[in-house]
């Protein structure tokens, strides 16, 4: 379930929780699908924002726009269109703020099992 | 998706996955439900084992049953029948191990949560 989000302004502006309203339960939902954990690993290792079209995901568009969507709607990401892209970026402050070390320790433990398992964690 | 568990050995005897075969995005998926972290973080604060009956959740039998499922099969807790009780524990170490820190910091941020909230965070 979606946290509360603030009113679009428009087309071009998509929601987001403001920070006070993200949960625990879905930053973790969240973080619990390997594609979307592999979207938030990329981010966090470049601490930029990246465009949706950089993220060569074996999924369908359609998918990976769901994907995406869930990690917006639930506090993990900012998306914002730049012209015709719509770039993405992890909301470290907000997350690190609300749940301190919490990212930091996904991030580690993906690292992880994705070692112990050969590189084929992610 | 349950991960592979190894085969029980008798109707009394419940299946669990090795701790090898225990996934970062199924102990995820476990922790985000709130039903199932209050579960983890009362078993976390006891250091022992529960029997399912001392969890007064506000959930009927079956939905209670099926949480403790969903926590054993992805290798967030072990459960064992002592006579005709099941008894629940966190499989800390073997969390502690593949994720070091990873339990403590959902645990610190659901403790966290719960200020903020007012206690409404349960």
């Amino acid at each position: 379930m979606p946290p509360a989000a603030a009113p679009s302004s428009g087309a071009r502006t998509l929601d987001h929780p403001e920070r006070e309203a993200i949960r625990l339960e879905n930053v973790l939902h969240a973080l619990s699908d390997p594609m979307r954990l592999a979207i938030v690993r990329r981010l966090a290792a470049v601490e930029d924002e990246l465009s949706c079209a950089v993220f060569d995901l074996p999924v369908s568009k359609s998918t990976c726009t769901h994907h995406f969507r869930v990690l917006r709607e639930h506090g993990v990401i900012n998306q914002i269109y730049r012209g015709t892209a719509k770039m993405n970026a992890l909301r470290r402050a907000d997350l690190d703020d609300l749940f301190p070390g919490l990212l930091d320790s996904v991030l580690a433990a993906a690292d992880l099992e994705e070692k112990r398992l050969g590189g084929a964690g992610t």
